[in-house]
């Protein structure tokens, strides 16, 4: 018993943290995206791909996660955009504090936040960070039915990019089953296949990200 | 502090319970897989193949772990061999009194268990569950620097089998980059590349699955 208290201790003092760090980027018309997948699912090369085309654009921060090493941050800051590295450490999950942490020293001059959580399709599922939707990535060749293995991360979720579509043909997957197996999940998902590789379908998800971008920002008009 | 003391407490629990699980192996001779990887590494088609290969030789039981579904354990029984799933209901791991509740049931008159673990790089390295060998499986094209960035599990292994190899044409990935940055981590780990959808380089870790089955069996002539 005292496990579960405790377990709803640790969430509900990140709850906390998570709505106050929702209400700043509701303040300043700031977008926060919260990506979640696998290890190895391509959620650095989504964020790549994505800054090299909206960077001149939009003012961007990216935060990245991971166990241990600099790497993502080291390769995302390649490409000309502010992004900062949280070490976990061990832990296998961001939790509200670590992002508020690193968020309070970069003011609020931006217009989209991605957040690359760890790799981990279970435990990042209870954390919510303020972000403004749980970006779900599964890649082509990791098994169709992920989405039904690990279901309370795609409920949590708000849109779903299936990536590495350029590996169908030397796979047995099949990217309208990961679809329907996520669908079956959430029939609420906003859906994008993609390949961060050759580029393919990318266009759709960046239309997508502009408009959410301009929603976001005329909530905010004093922004 | 109370939270360090908890997880502590959860881990102390769990290793007595290993404890007798490992003597319980020990006394039959049996010898015990704890497979780990992502989502989508392969842990299943591992565990197909290898008891496609064996099965008529030993005796084998596989036990596999899930948030959710019996998708693996039923693709496992289609060759003929036991096969018992945990649902572990949003737990991100195994832990040794799950393992212990299933393997109360089926006796000791097996010469190997393999339990392939829930998709995931990070909690169950914490979770000893009585196991002879964690066997860490990294996919070609999940990113070669997976190792440094998930260095506990990596050193909590005694091997790595780098699967996938059929997409390394298709891929930026190198099979020798993962391999030189695990062993970085942990110098003593056994490593294997293959391909379980072609079968290269899967005799080469049958040789080695057998040696250890014989060794086991040896150091037990009662059994």
């Amino acid at each position: 018993m005292k496990k579960v208290d405790l377990r709803e201790k640790v969430l509900s003092a990140n709850e906390k943290i998570a709505i106050a760090n929702r209400e700043r980027f509701a303040d300043t018309g700031t977008l926060v995206l919260n990506l979640v997948s696998s290890p190895g699912s391509g959620k650095t090369s989504l964020v790549e791909e994505t800054v090299k085309i909206l960077k001149d654009r939009y003012r961007i921060y990216v935060v990245t996660g991971d166990i241990m090493t600099e790497n993502d941050a080291r390769r995302i800051a390649r490409h000309g955009v502010e992004a900062v590295q949280i070490s976990t450490g061990g832990a296998c999950h961001l939790d509200a504090k670590m992002v508020d942490e690193k968020l309070v020293k970069i003011g609020s001059d931006y217009d989209l936040i991605i957040v690359e959580n760890v790799g981990n399709l279970v435990c990042p599922a209870s954390f919510d960070l303020g972000e403004d939707l749980k970006v779900l990535l599964v890649a082509v060749g990791e098994g169709d039915d992920k989405p039904v293995k690990y279901p309370p991360m795609v409920r949590a979720s708000g849109v779903l990019v299936i990536n590495k579509l350029d590996l169908v043909p030397y796979t047995d997957s099949k990217p309208e089953a990961i679809e329907q197996n996520a669908l079956k999940i959430n029939p609420d998902l906003e859906v994008f296949s993609v390949s961060c590789k050759t580029g393919q379908g990318l266009d759709r998800w960046i239309e997508w990200l502009t408009s959410r971008l301009k929603t976001k920002k005329a909530a905010h008009p004093g922004s």
